[in-house]
């Protein structure tokens, strides 16, 4: 029987996918299942998304070109001139997902056994993308204490190589939800120029602010063009995870020309999400400040909430719908399976992503898990009471000299 | 400035799509441009499909399992039982087209450096996925003269090293239409088991057959549950090449488990397309001989007309909708873009995939082209007739001293 690779038995699964085996065993148990544990928003994809698929008329489901459709890049731009970032459908490429935007980027600018430098808790699935091209992580660590804000420059150059090609940062961020200052995308701009290093920034979730600072793209850092790429997606902007439609947005047209051979080899991204979710960028100031609002609030609900739990703390998040929490207990991989596996209250129990995932040192993030407030805050609130009585008969059965580990 | 890799530098950009600039160009000079390159159908979509899409109730449009919706897997297994093949739903991984499940198993099962072995001319991309995993492409030469039958076992014998871990076959094939019948199959069988090899086997035109003989699936070989990935999609079978639905079958569990780590860290495949063709599965032997007869009549027409032209050879294709011809030209990736940028007849040119890029030894195939017979019979006729046209008009341009190369 011929053996799979050392690189696919050596990929991670994902932290948020893997415990889904256990989370359908519940269910199939009758046991109701908060998913915290993914960041599928429940709010609804807008309704002119729904009403241009209802009016399609179209014959053949056709490729499109392997950077996407012109009218959509063309749109897509535009959205980015009315946030005030100078760009225009010629600095996209339109892809599977930010999932594959990032793929694509990496494998262009990264050659095996090269180092990106990426600050941790990061994305979970940056570890896998890199593992993917055999390109090395280098986590730099970012503490609870502070919110999880970007450490001291010393710490970025301590970690600096003459193998380091990028910085990743994801803002606001995914899983802490930390909201990155101008100031400290002005320490990476610096740290890039200085080292010739890509800064790859993940936006996706730039629209969901609670501070009222307004977001500093990295796209308007000056000096930058050749060094910055931005990935983006049309996921949680509109609801629209199933759609898989992703962009690069980079200056730098060689980054985009290699890109595209990635993207020429398989053949083009989903036609129909392009098709109806052009004119989701007509969507203005009333779209956006109805989902910020709803996340806000749930936001508050859930933080909130956590912090009164004995033994639990949880930064604010600054935006996104992520927080990373961390919990009484020593091994959150095992809280989490036995969640879903041994315990139930009031017919529910919740799921939730073990934070050891989105560290790429290993043994770091052990006592943490990632939350996704992606809940109308009264389950939001039922689950995080769940969580809390959770976490109380899991303190009872560790003290069993049965349980002792 | 921060350099692109040394993977994405080597990587090949696509010979289906490289000429697609010259082909814009003489658009807009307003040439009408006639698309043998690229297998984009123009055949209708099944009206179930977009009455689907018309008639969809759903609220919010999220990600799916990443191996794919469960009803659509069961459909889609469904549909292999009626075709005599014995799996069932978790067989299955649903995939951003074919693209994407050839890229997740070469990377589930071949390291960086190990080897796979590919009858050339090959389907292009199959060099681009193993360029993005660094993995060797090892060619065994097929012949114009003999129609691309499969090389005599002594050619793989002496192709494989200990680093060979695969043989990849597209059957009936892209891009020279050749079927392979049972009895190569079995040789296949043969030598994998012999050598302890994964037989990849792309299916994803098996529909498309003019000879009478019935297909025989690769997963139908004896004693090669553990050896035998097909990889199938749904672009061509009901011409729905936008919606970027593919699938990995196969009776290995550990290539399906690792290949859904890759899965999971692009989170899903796309939605939509599998909700609105879950139920083109069900579409019968109408459909198909409707379509089969239609393609039928475009390879007669095409294939015909070819070998009447002076210096053109084409073997007649079994299956899929694709030829390989060799034209009395010394460059063919010359001649495509000399026929895009300079020629027209009767306000017309034609575009076809220069065959270089389909061989991955250097040098081989510089005189042949790869025809996508996806036009009407009508449009057929002219593009063929432009393209002798052209022929004669290059050979009188090659004989002016000015033009010599």
């Amino acid at each position: 029987m011929p053996k799979i690779s050392h690189k696919g038995a050596a990929m991670p699964a994902s932290p948020i996918r893997k415990l889904v085996p256990y989370s359908d065993a519940a269910k199939k148990k009758g046991v109701n299942v908060y998913h915290l544990n993914i960041g599928q928003p429940d709010l609804e994809t807008p309704a002119l998304f729904w009403d241009k698929l209802k009016n399609l008329d179209i014959k053949v489901l056709e490729y499109c070109p392997s950077n996407g459709i012109a009218s959509y890049r063309e749109k897509f731009a535009g959205y980015y001139n009315n946030i005030g970032i100078k760009v225009d459908a010629s600095n996209f490429m339109i892809t599977e997902g930010a999932s594959e935007a990032l793929s694509f980027v990496m494998m262009s600018c990264i050659d095996e056994g090269d180092e990106i430098i990426i600050p941790e808790p990061m994305y979970a699935n940056y570890i896998g993308f890199a593992s993917a091209g055999n390109i090395i992580v280098k986590p730099i660590s970012t503490s609870i204490e502070n919110g999880f804000a970007l450490p001291p420059i010393a710490d970025f150059e301590k970690a600096i190589t003459p193998k380091t090609k990028a910085i990743l940062i994801c803002n606001p961020n995914n899983p802490t939800g930390y909201f990155y200052s101008k100031e400290e995308l002005l320490t990476l701009r610096k740290i890039c120029l200085q080292h010739d290093l890509y800064l790859f920034v993940d936006e996706v979730y730039r629209e969901f602010l609670y501070s009222g600072t307004p977001f500093f793209s990295a796209l308007n850092l000056e000096g930058m063009d050749e060094h910055v790429v931005v990935f983006d997606s049309i996921s949680k902007r509109f609801s629209a995870c199933g759609a898989r439609i992703g962009a690069i947005v980079t200056r730098n047209k060689q980054v985009l020309e290699a890109s595209l051979k990635f993207g020429q080899m398989r053949l083009s991204p989903p036609s129909l999400g392009q098709i109806a979710g052009e004119d989701l960028f007509d969507l203005g100031k009333d779209y956006y400040d109805g989902v910020i609002a709803e996340y806000q609030k749930r936001r508050d609900t859930v933080i909130g909430l956590l912090n009164k739990i004995p033994g639990v703390k949880c930064p604010n998040p600054g935006g996104a719908f992520y927080a990373v929490a961390e919990l009484p207990v020593n091994d959150t991989d095992k809280f989490c399976q036995w969640m879903l596996e041994s315990f139930s209250y009031q017919g529910a129990t919740v799921m939730m992503a073990p934070a050891s995932g989105f560290y790429s040192t290993t043994g770091a993030g052990k006592n943490q898990v990632r939350i996704a407030y992606v809940l109308k805050s009264e389950d939001l609130t039922k689950a995080i009471q769940c969580l809390e009585e959770g976490l109380k008969t899991y303190a009872k059965k560790q003290l069993e000299p049965a349980n002792a580990e």
